[in-house]
């Protein structure tokens, strides 16, 4: 990995408190890092995708409230709460579907109740620092994964991917991409590949670049080229990760992710999906419980930046997600362990 | 199925002979026709993929032959063949590889040299009558291939395809969309899903348009979306067309099509080869002797119209085929019946 690489793409500036982010919607064209200080810059970069995943917003989210009450010159910690509360929902506006955002928003909240009685200064240094914990814990969270995810590879492996579960959508490492990071770092010598992931292209253009920056070994394939790498042998494991996993072990994916474990599962070839225990709902017992999104026609009838490319009015049907049932997945990886059939006892334990 | 459609898409105009043909570089933004009567607009609608499908062409360039001596003063057979030989050779030099250009191309010869010792005006008119003929044979290929299929389909069915083997293709009814017109026409109510069929997106540009013309129900999806429309019960059959088959029944098709025959048959769909016995290759005894062509990076990379949405430089892995093993093919629809396991008897049994 080289050091260029080890930058995470959302970080707080020691020097001049800033939050530092890599602009995903300017991938794959160009890298370029943006530097924001208020609560409005902060908002929009998440609203507008330049920040995305669903850790890496939660973790951008953290900062901004961090940084919206920086400047206050509330003499109490009651008279900053009052300042932290309109910018906390401030923020939680910018992308109202985003779980990872609400709880880091609730948690910096609760720091600060928790501070309330110290003088604001400290409450602000408090602030700083959970945010800096939320970041640091979901690093040591994919760490983890890409650690107890490597045991399961070895040396000179083909790996298909799909989708991106990359370290752009988290604060270092990504889940799915941990290992082969971890792997890359010591030497595996994996040779990717990686789904183009219609019908956003996050694997083409977020995947494959993430990986070439890192000097990774890296192949782009269209979706339905996932059978011919494996039946001519350049896939030895499927690592993928996950928006939900059912207490049995069904998990919810980009929209693919359920023909790909089928696929693997004719070839003999084990499926492994990355799932950090924040995903894991035990309360949803099966994936039929999971509601899949359907979202807008045109994400598959016009390109990026494109004409159309369907007949007008064309019917379309595009779900966003879909469930892979447990008994396609050889295991599932998460930061307490492997868990492995029946998935609901040892999922059940990692709790 | 509406009576515009019922228009073939290659054709000769019977009142001023001039082949009129259906634009396809223009689909799906206009259904335009256009009309051509010598040998160098035929060369560039067949170089510049104006007409495409290997019986389209065929057809085309049996029409161009015709047009090309159409007008000659030779005064005998012999300095027919003369101006007819290089007509030919320039014809076939507008796609190198497309078999069934060449076949056409001889057809004509054949028929012009079985003629030769007749006057040149009954020459031209046995030519003109040869290229109309191979324009028959292909049409009640495929309503016999329709016919055929349309036994193994119900009435209110979901059926999926992948790529285009449909009416543009050929001269009418297309292969594996055969059995969707003749249903339609008789009121089998078919719910179509068309995959896109990434990079060149046949299934979005072509598949979608023809059957849209036709009045007939279709959904696009993406590649990557067949998986969750046969998990959700929505498709009861899946009808594709071959490039090639195999002694034994592999068949070659579009890239992605051996994925979506392993999904069928996880889900327990049967999954329907539409092979033209002209596509039947007894000299080739599997799938392991067919060579995939890959192709160039950018039709993965690059949209169409558009910008690149992949990094520079990214490693492309892009075969434009795959093999579907025979043991996931429930049957093989051919114009002399249908054959089933085991193929290789099944088959040859055809010839």
């Amino acid at each position: 990995m080289n050091k260029m690489f080890l930058e995470p793409s959302v970080r707080l500036d020691d020097d001049n408190d800033a939050l530092i982010l890599l602009d995903q919607t300017l991938l794959p064209a160009e890298k370029r890092f943006i530097s924001l200080t208020d609560r409005k810059g902060i908002w929009e970069a998440i609203c507008r995708l330049k920040v995305r995943g669903a850790p890496a917003i939660g973790i951008a989210a953290a900062y901004g409230a961090y940084l919206g009450v920086k400047n206050s010159r509330a003499a109490d910690g009651e008279a900053l709460l009052k300042e932290f509360l309109p910018v906390k929902d401030y923020l939680a506006g910018s992308r109202p579907t985003a779980v990872n955002l609400f709880w880091a928003l609730d948690r910096m909240e609760r720091r600060l109740r928790a501070e309330i009685m110290r003088p604001p200064g400290e409450i602000k240094a408090a602030l700083r620092e959970e945010a800096e914990t939320i970041r640091d814990e979901d690093e040591e969270v994919c760490r983890t994964l890409g650690e107890n995810g490597l045991t399961l590879l070895e040396k000179g492996w083909g790996l298909l991917t799909h989708c991106n579960a990359g370290t752009i959508a988290t604060a270092r490492y990504g889940t799915a991409t941990a290992p082969i990071y971890l792997g890359h770092q010591r030497g595996y010598d994996f040779k990717v590949y990686a789904d183009e992931t219609r019908p956003l292209l996050q694997g083409a253009r977020l995947t494959a670049w993430e990986l070439m920056e890192a000097g990774i070994d890296v192949t782009l394939i269209c979706d339905n080229m996932a059978s011919i790498v494996m039946k001519q042998g350049k896939v030895q494991a499927v690592v993928v990760g996950c928006d939900r996993v059912a207490a049995n072990g069904d998990s919810a994916n980009k929209i693919g992710t359920s023909g790909v474990a089928i696929l693997a599962k004719h070839y003999g070839i084990p499926f492994y999906v990355f799932a950090p225990l924040s995903t894991v709902d035990l309360s949803c017992a099966t994936g039929e419980d999971i509601v899949i999104e359907e979202r807008n026609p045109e994400e598959v009838t016009e390109m990026w930046y494109a004409g159309r490319m369907a007949p007008a009015d064309v019917k379309v049907y595009n779900p966003a997600f879909d469930v892979t049932d447990a008994g396609l997945i050889t295991a599932i990886v998460t930061e307490k362990g492997i868990a492995r059939h029946p998935y609901t006892e040892a999922l059940k334990a990692f709790f």
